[in-house]
Order: C-alpha cells, then structure tokens, then sequence
C-alpha cells in the first residue's frame, strides 16, 4: 500500500469517514488473510523489483514496437515468477489469480504468452494420456517451447463441429496430414500464434481410413526451434489490429500438407492406432468439455477483478473531482455527493463482490465436480455446464457494461487512455465474445432450462440450481415481500414464469404442426430472455448466501456493509425488472415506490464508506495503472505529467508544420 | 455504387429478395432527390481522384506518425473540398453534411482541423460582431490562420461558470493579460490545439475594473506564423492518448500574463471599452447559448450516420456469415436468419432512420428558432434548449449502445479494426460527453419538465413537445391501446407519469423542511428517468409523423416498409418499456404478449429487406472502411488481405525472436 503522504485531502477526508475495518474486507474478498498476504508476497517480489516497466505509454508505440515491448516484458515478468509458476501441477493450480493479477503491471493489455500459460498447457493436462505428459509438460513448464492455441478459423467460431481444417491419419508412415481445404479454414484469432508460439494445439477434423470422426486436438510444431522460421507447409502470420489485446499477438495459421508423428494427436479421449484405427477412450462424451468449461469458471472473477479495477478508479476520482454549483456562494461539491453518481457506482461495487463471490463459489463447484469425475461419477457435469454458459454469458456482459458506466462516469477525463478506463472496457468486451458467444451460451442454458422445466412438471427430482421450478409448477402467483429471501424468491418466479411461457410458445407452435427445432428457434428471443433470468436469480441467491455465510465471524461494521451493498444488489435489480415483477408476482405501485425509496436511502448509507470500499480491493498503484485511480488522488497532477511524456510533445514543432501547414497556409498546394 | 460484380452469391441473393426501390429511401433519406446527387457529385470529385489515402493501417503507426499523417491528409482532403468550402457563408451552411461525410473517407477518426471549421469559424460567425466578422472569417476561411476552440478546463468540464482562466483588462496598454492561476485552469481537450492550430478561442473568466463579469470568449494567437513556435507565455501541447480521436490533436494549453488586444475580446454580446468599462449588449442572455444548441443539433443527425454505418456493417456480415447447424444434414444457416440476430439488428436500422429523421426535424426547428431570433423573438429558445439538450443526450448514448450490439452481433470478427465497428463506437461514445454530459444534459431537460409541469397544472398554455402534459394533468390513468398513435400517447402518459411523480417528491421533501434546491437533488435519479421517458415519447411521435410525412407520395413497397420499421420501433420500445406502461396505462398480460407476437412477426417481415435498407443508406466503400461491411461482402477475403498489411507480417520472424525469445528457450536470462 502506497504511504498516506500527498494524499489528495478530499481523499483523506473520505478515508477517515470509513466506520469499517478495511483489510478485513479484503481478507474476505481474497479468501481468507493466508491468501492475501501470499498475494502481496508475490506482488512484492515482481512490483519492488524495482524493473521500470514501460517508460513512455506504449500505446504511443508503432505496432512493430508494441509486439516487440510485450516479448520484453514478457521476459522479464518470466523471470520473476519463475519459481512460482513451477510449482503448478494440476488444473487447479491455476486459480489461483494472484500471479495474473500481478501480470496486470505489466501487461495493460496481455503477453503473447498468456495463453501458452492460461491454454496451452491446461490443455496438455486436460487432453493428453499421461505418458503425454511426461513428454510436453516439462518442454512447456520450463518454456522450452512456446505454445498456442488453435481452434476457431477465420470461417468458424461458436459452432465447434463446423470446423474444416483437417487431419488426415496415413498408416504407411505413421503420421497425420494436416490441410486447410478452404480461406474459411484458416486458423484465426489464437493469441500468441502469430509471432511467438512455435508449438501450437490445433483441433481438426480427424480422418482415419476414410472415415471422419470429427473434431480433435494435436499438438503441431510450426516454427523450426533454432531460427524460428515457419516450418515448409506452415503459413503462420498476425491478424491485424483488433480493438484490444493488441500485444496478444493474435494470429493466423494454414496447413498445405504438413506431416506431424501420430504421437502428437493429444489421445486422452481417444486414440488412432498405428493401424489407423480409431478408438473412444470410454469417458463420457462431454469430458472434452473440461478445459473449456475451466476457462469459464476462471472468467467470472477474472471479470469482476477488471469491474472492481474499474470502479476503485471512478469512485477514487469521484471523490476528488468537484463539479457544479447548486447552492450559490457554496464550493462546487466533490462528484460523489450526487445522486446519480453515487446511482451509477454504488452498483458497480456492488456487482463486482457478487460476481467475485460467485465465481469463487463456481470455483469450488467446478472443483467437486472435477474430483467427481475422477471417481467416474458425471451427473453434475450438465449443471456444471449450464451454469458455467449463462455465468460466464451475464458476467463478461454486465462486467462489460459497468466499467462503461464507470467510464462515463469519469466524464471527459475517463476517456484518455490514462485512465485506463479504455482498455479495461476494450478487454473485457473480448471476455463476452471469447470462449462462447454471449447469445449462443445462454441459449445452452435455456435448453438445460427447458428440459428441467419439464422434469419439473413430470415431478422427477431437480439439481440444486433448478429447484425452484418445482414450486413454481404447483403454485400460484408469487405472493411479494421485500425482504432479501422474497426478493430472491420473487427473481427465480420471473424465470420460471419465463421458462414455462417459452415452453409454451414452443408447445404451441408444435401443436400447429412445427418440429421442434423450428418451435425452439421462433421462440429464441425469449429463451434467451428466460436464462438471463434465471442466471439473474442465482447470482443473487449465491451473492446473498455466501456473504452471509463469509461475514459469520465477521466485526458488526464489516457485517453491515457488506450487507448493504448487497441488499442494494437485490434492490437494484428489483427495480430493473419492475415490468417482471408487475407480470409475476402480485407486487404493487406502493411495493415499488417503497423500493425506489430504500434504493436512495442505501445509496446514502453508503457514501461515507465508498472509498473504503474500492480501499478494500487492495490494488497497488502498478496494478491499477490510472492517473485517475492512484492511492494518493493526484488526478490532475499525474494527467499532466502523463501527457508530458507523450512523443508529441517532445519537440515544440512538429515536422509536419514545414512539410504541410505552412504551405497550406500560403496557399501553395 | 460499386458494380455488382463478384458479390458474395447470399449477399446477391439478398439483393434480390429485396422488393422496394433502394434508391426512392437513399431519395428520402438525404432529404431528396438533388441532395443525393449533390451528395454523390461531391463524393465523386473527391474520392475518384485516385488518391492513395492509406497504404497501411494507420493504426499500426507510432502516435507521432499518425499525427503526420493525419495532417497530411487533411491537406489533401482540404484541396479537393477547396471550392465547397468557400461557399459557406453562415452557420446554416454547416448544415449540409455531405462533405463531413465525404471526410469519413479520409479520416477514420478526426482530423486534426475539424474543429477548425467545426467551432472556430462557427463562434466568429456566432460571437464576433459584423466589423470582427470581417476581419477574422476571410482568415479563417482561406486558411491563413488555424484555429482551435479552448473550453473545458482541467478541472471544468459542462460547469463552464467554474472554469478558472483569467482575461483581465488593463485600460492603460488597451489590452486583455491572459493566466491560467492553478494546474485545474489548464485548458484541456480542444481539437486541433495540441500541434495544429496557430489561433485559438479562449472562454475565460472577464475581468475589468477590479470585477468579474463571467466567461466571455477571446481569439487568442498561440503560435507564431512563420515558426509556428508557441509565443512567450503560452504553454501548448498534446494531452496523451485517448479511446479514439487520437489523430484529433486534443491539446492543453496554460497562460503566463499573456497579452492580446481589447478588440480580441468577440463582442457581439458584450463589450469592454477603452477604459475598462463593461457594457453588455441588449440581447437575450441565452443568446450566447446559439453555438452550443446548434452543435447539439448536428449531432443528433451525425450520430444516426453512424450508427447507420455500423447496421450497413453487421447486415451485410449476417448474410454472409454461416454458423451451427440447427437441423442434422442442413448446411449452416446465414446468421441473419437467426431470430436472435434479427432482434439485434433490425432495431439498429429503425434507430438510425429514427434519430436521422428526428435530427432533420430537430435541424428545421433550429432554423425556425435561429430566423426568429433574428427578428428580436427570442421565446420558443428555452424549448429549443430542453429539446436539443435531452436529444443529444438520448442520440448520442443509443447510437452508442446499438453500435456496440451491431459489434457484438458480428463476433469475434467484429473485434478487428478492420472492421471498422470499433472505432465508430469509439467516436459516438465520445459524443455522448463532450458538449454537455449526458447526466447534466437530461437534468437541464428535466428542470423544464417540471416547470412545464406546473404551467399544466396552473391551467397555463404549453408549448408544443410538451403539450401532452395538459392532459395528464386532467386525466384519469391512460386507455392502452396498440395503435402507433395509442401506443405514441401512451409513452406520453408514461413520461408525464414520471414527471408527475418527480413533482410530488420533491413537494414531499419541501413540505419536510428542505430547501427546493436539496428536494431537487434527492430526486435526480428519477429525474433524469423522467427526461428520457419524455425524449423517448417525442422521438416517436416525430419518428412516426415525419415518416407519414415523407413517404406520402412513395411507391406503395416503399411506404410499407418504413411503416414496418417505424412500427417495429413503437413496438419494441413498448416492450422495452413494459414496466412502465403496466404502471401508467391499463395495459394487461394479453396485451404485452400480443405485442411480444406482433415484433416477433415484424422481424419476419423485414427479414428480405434488411441488405436492401442498408444498401439505400448508401456508403460507399471508401467511407464504410470495413472489411465486413463492403458492398461485394467478401468478407474472409478482405480480412485475409487486411491482416496481410500489417507490419508484423513483413518478414517471417520477427527481431524480437533472436533479442528475447530465444535466449529465454534457452534459459540463458
């Protein structure tokens, strides 16, 4: 923590007003004190190292220079964490955030070889039998050789059986023929692939004895090691710019021909034999899904990480900046003071614990369900994965959208890069695009929905996520009341009044003699409406459950706002979906109008410890990277001296003013 | 047009399902026939010039390259335009936006002399008197000075009362001494002013006689003609990077008893005499508001362009696009076959026709206030302020948020820059900030919301948008019903529902003791809830009207299909507000599901038209910028050939390999 000298005073005033102990809720927030002091420990290790990491904005760079700093850095943050990053064994290892937390001060965007670490690898442990890896793991671990990850093509996204690059087993010789039939086919996006991997994991379309068995994983050399050019038959390049992530250095692949030994087929799942024939490890089918439900889980925190950066930024900013004049011959108030910012931030805080709080829960979820499977029991493995799409579906969008609202409500000055406000939000939009498309998850989970919805109107026994659409079956019209417990309750009637309308319009339009999938498809706009629904309701059930159960043994100060906030988590979203209320339950004008009332009345409660609050997030100066979100709420100060080491203002004339004003101005052009 | 050769087979296909006349709505769009012609001779002249306007992607420059060429190419673009632009002769010239459109072609972003001709020569036009006039537009005109305009401070943004810069006469060398007395007086974001322009308007606080009399604006020189050096005592520079406008050139500027001449001060609204003494002319004091409202009123129409560029975009993208396979052994359906995509999309395009059209009536109704004014009647400007302040807030943030759906609706793909959709959301997110805050913007609307509220209920004449409130007052809760006109007064209803409610919670605080000021304040949240609901009815009214009005002599084909767009509009913002309507109107379950058919059904019917509207929004190539949005649809094509031009691609390994990446494979760091 940076020392409380130079503190901006309207900042310190804040501070001071602060009536709960601030480390406990980061305690809280990290897992417990264990974990947050093995965080500071790392970050101290890579953050005091006293490297000095970017010296002008590499925004300000050429593209060629930006790649070219990233591979620095990259180097650099490696060398640091090396000892940390040997100690990862398992899938589990990498939940722990703490070192992509402390990537963060170096990487504004992200390394070129995150995904060698964040994909290349979970999925040599996930995909490959273990004399696999024995071989790849200690290669990768040890960064002897640089990995990707290559699935979707320039043609092909979301719908992974659409996939045409093609691996075609030739017994004669052992080896695997890989090609890209058609431009659609190209491989296109994976990070790193374009100028730094030199081992990729490619997923083709497996062809053995003239049979297609669909899409599996390889593992494919394509640079040579030495000089690190592409291998005959690899064309590798960059995609070009992209709105974020431009030091990912996300690329492109083809294959005319390119030969690799049978080994590198990643055979946990199934095998081809030297013969050519095909065999199905016996698993169950959706074990496959295992590395990429991983990343989903990984993403909700990862997400409400990136909101609460967001959001320590504007509520820090918020509480130096004055604006306005409402009362004459008083000061302009600090822009906190207002109604509608503290209506746009409170939220946000908000929204970044519930998010956190349920994707550690998710983590915990995916971890039972994990040591499941390894005693061969698979049951929770559809929940998992209905509860993993709509999760990561709703929290990459709402992520996305608050940090947006934290940007505007910064104003003008939470548009300069500086603020890191930008980059934040340009990151984050990726997450709702990446590893599955916003509207096709949701729609994964409307199918689950609708299928528990007509397990419930059967009276067969319902997984825990869904259990409430046995009582929705049977009942009447949700009776409201406004405590925490009826407002949750009332959440999950909205979903399952949705679902079952959707079953209905499906019903309906099969009766009129549609098939099923033409039913489903005209009812799309709805189910989709339905899941965020239900995935509305869990994130408030588990936000509201787990903080109580957190904040057990917690001081009463700490057990009051955290209670606070989430309440107005509940209340917000009640007033959000005022319309379903109205349409679900019996709620009425003066249920409302009371809700709208302690909806302000919170707000209020709250302001005196909003800067606690985003305190209690605990991110350092390097971290948050903003001259807008510093401990110290030097806004000003540090905008200037940002903008002063800008390359346009290290000379008072720039070339361009010989080359082409001046003439412009004689007129001779 | 481009020919259509080579087109993508669906996207040809689509062309022709289409079954109205694309041009008789390109016709109605521009507002007639000659203003397309018009249009399209300045398109020709200066995009078959055959200039090479970008031979790589300007975003892969440095910062300091980009500007160069930014500059340069506003030199170019200024040769071809030279002609057009001497015909301007007052402000309504800069009405016509064919030729900003045609600078899209140039500029991805901004050029660095935008505001030059953006706000410099509007405020002479607006603020100088006649003999000022004279002296400073032939200047500014012919491009014998350059100039930027100095606004917003450090520290002050839309509360231009607090801006801090100093004017402070000196009688006896008949001059103005310029200061910036703090870090927060630093003017901070002009266009154009960081290495550009040579001339700048300054608002700064007048002082004269030992008393303060307010910003007023100045014409400053900053930098000398022939060196372009900064003069002593100005500090000028760039202000670093931003989201976007980066070839804008924003700059800051600082003052050190920096002197300029009395007759710098533009005095058409107040003077200051030799001696000192300060006279304010006779004149409506919400006259100097006449460059701020006429800046609004352009951006309405300006955003809608872009937000039309954007649908263009993601149309011609969904029905080149194929994905997942509903039903076993179908090939991949175009994604603009998915209901869910429609839902996204189709809205886009009625926004777009919406806020255009709303924005040419907005542009008609300055006109009529600005001759009025002319002729000493200064009434109907308080309704012009309220109008344009809640239209540029409303515009702005939905041309906005469609944007973002129209790109999150192409994927992945919409993620590339090349794309184009990244950077219009860069651009139309800025415009919901500058030129008054969102926020601020609807609570000014708001405080005339509410005054109109009481002239209602005082049995007071209304102005026109505001007339619907005469009723409210009278009447008993609103009779749904879902013709356009029943639904159009029932958004009314809503609105003044909500102004009704604001009404009585401020009286509530008041009658509690608080001053009017603190009631307001408590009350915000609601407020700006309030002025959005009347926005959003007035849209629809003016939306539904003009379209009546302007397809009145249409071919048959073409007045049904706007009529469906315009429909589909009502109907989604009924459903959208569905909330609202069970609260103010006697709307029921019925109801709303008849609606929820009734979009769903529209959507189907827009379905074969959709390339045919965005082809009649007609942008050429060269102004769409994007390799998802060209005419030909060869999507994969331009992708490929885009991300072929990227410097990273230039040479097969990059030098970062042998400096970086290979000494860490070989653990030798």
């Amino acid at each position: 923590m940076v020392a409380n000298v130079d503190v901006n005073p309207d900042l310190k005033k804040e501070r001071l007003k602060c009536n709960f102990n601030i480390e406990e809720v980061t305690f809280i927030l990290d897992g417990g004190k264990d974990k947050t002091l093995q965080r500071r420990k790392i970050e101290d290790i890579v953050l005091n190292s006293g490297v000095s990491i970017d010296p002008i904005p590499e925004e300000c760079l050429s593209l060629k220079e930006r790649y070219d700093n990233a591979v620095r850095k990259s180097v650099l943050f490696g060398k640091l964490i090396k000892n940390e990053l040997l100690e990862i064994s398992g899938l589990e290892g990498f939940g722990n955030s703490a070192l992509k937390r402390t990537s963060d001060a170096f990487f504004k965007e992200v390394s070129p070889f995150m995904l060698h670490l964040g994909m290349f690898v979970p999925t040599i442990i996930g995909q490959c039998t273990a004399e696999q890896q024995s071989k790849w793991l200690p290669l990768a671990l040890n960064l002897k050789i640089i990995g990707a990850y290559a699935q979707t093509e320039l043609g092909h996204g979301t719908f992974i059986r659409g996939l045409e690059t093609t691996a075609t087993y030739d017994p004669d010789k052992e080896e695997f023929v890989l090609n890209s039939p058609t431009l659609t086919s190209s491989k296109w996006w994976a990070g790193g692939l374009g100028n730094t991997a030199n081992h990729c994991i490619v997923i083709a379309q497996l062809y053995t004895k003239g049979q297609c068995h669909g899409t599996h994983p390889f593992i494919v050399q394509i640079r040579d090691l030495e000089t690190h050019e592409p291998l005959p038959g690899v064309k590798v390049g960059d995609i070009g710019l992209r709105m974020g992530f431009n030091t990912a250095d996300n690329g492109f692949l083809r294959f005319n021909n390119y030969r690799i030994p049978r080994e590198n087929m990643m055979m946990k799942n199934a095998k081809v034999l030297k013969d050519g024939t095909y065999v199905k490890v016996a698993r169950h089918a959706k074990l496959t899904y295992g590395t990429m439900v991983f990343v989903r889980v990984t993403m909700v925190a990862e997400v409400a990480n990136n909101l609460a950066k967001a959001v320590t930024i504007a509520v820090r900013f918020s509480a130096v900046r004055r604006q306005s004049q409402p009362k004459p011959d008083e000061p302009e108030p600090q822009i906190i003071d207002y109604l509608t910012q503290q209506h746009k931030l409170f939220i946000c805080i908000s929204t970044a614990h519930a998010l956190h709080i349920t994707g550690l829960w998710l983590w915990r979820t995916f971890e039972t369900v994990l040591s499941n499977m390894k005693s061969g029991n698979t049951d929770s493995l559809p929940e998992l994965h209905a509860l993993s799409s709509c999760l990561k579906a709703v929290s990459t969008s709402d992520a996305a959208a608050y940090i947006e609202q934290c940007r505007y409500a910064c104003g003008g000055h939470g548009y300069m890069l500086s603020s890191n406000l930008p980059l934040l939000y340009s990151y984050v939009s990726a997450t709702r695009i990446y590893e599955g498309d916003y509207t096709v998850l949701l729609l994964q989970t409307a199918r689950f929905l609708v299928k528990a919805w007509e397990q419930a109107e059967n009276g067969n026994p319902l997984t825990p996520t869904v259990s409430y659409l046995a009582a929705a079956v049977a009942k009447q019209r949700m009776t409201w009341n406004d405590s925490a417990e009826g407002m949750i309750c009332s959440f999950e009637a909205i979903a399952a009044g949705k679902i079952s309308a959707c079953n209905e319009n499906i019903r309906r339009h099969m009766k009129s003699g549609m098939c099923f999938e033409d039913a489903w498809q005209l009812t799309t706009v709805r189910l989709v409406a339905a899941a965020v629904s239900h995935c509305r309701a869990m994130i408030c059930r588990t936000y509201w459950s787990e903080i109580k159960r957190l904040t057990a043994t917690s001081s009463n100060s700490v057990k009051i706002v955290m209670e606070q906030l989430a309440s107005l988590y509940l209340i917000y979203w009640a007033l959000e979906m005022s319309g379903d209320l109205l349409r679900y339950t019996n709620i009425n004008e003066t249920d409302l109008n009371r809700l709208q009332q302690r909806y302000e009345e919170l707000l209020a409660l709250l302001r005196n410890n909003a800067v606690g609050l985003v305190d209690a997030f605990d991110f350092r100066d390097e971290i948050l990277h903003s001259t807008l979100g510093a401990y110290d709420g030097q806004i000003y100060e540090r905008l200037m001296a940002e903008a002063e080491k800008s390359p346009l203002n290290d000379m008072p004339v720039q070339s361009s003013f010989q080359k082409y004003i001046k003439p412009l101005m004689r007129g001779k052009l």
